[in-house]
């Protein structure tokens, strides 16, 4: 069976990617255990270290969905707007084969 | 301690990707026991399923250098070259901070 993921980039304004990575890794911690998670993975980029990657695989794209409806990913969401230098792009949608 | 990542696209000629994917889908298999391996997960784009998405993390560089030194995978790589639309471009390279 597949799975969903997604694959996108936040840029954050200069200088600021490694305190933007802080909130989401805080974030990767909170999904770990929410139904139908598999993987929440925070990456700079090699060659822009204001940029922040995100990779996610989920069950389903309706078990990522109700991950963002919690309370505390919200709180997180609202701390690392300010540090966005623009509104996130959507990303890439993957239909993961072998994510076990 | 971060690991290395790599996030890059194959565009297969059209009607190949699942056949490309195929392929690759072996070769995670094959590196799967590398030394430093990390993750190898295959995935289509799910706007274009001739584009085959591959995200890798290793302990560093050099173990995934090394991994493409293996008669096995480079005999994969010959099987997928006559299937690919253009020859890849070089991808995202990852400083992955929370890949355990």
């Amino acid at each position: 069976m597949t799975k969903y993921g997604l694959h996108g980039k936040l840029q954050a304004t200069p200088g600021n990617g490694q305190q933007l990575a802080d909130i989401l890794l805080e974030a990767s911690k909170l999904v770990s255990t929410a139904k139908g998670f598999g993987l929440y993975m925070v990456s700079l980029d090699q060659e822009d270290k204001d940029a922040v990657i995100v990779t996610e695989v989920w069950d389903s794209k309706e078990d990522h969905d109700e991950s963002l409806k919690s309370e505390a990913v919200r709180t997180l969401i609202g701390k690392a707007m300010p540090l966005l230098a623009e509104m996130p792009k959507g990303g890439q949608v993957l239909e993961v084969l072998n994510f076990e």
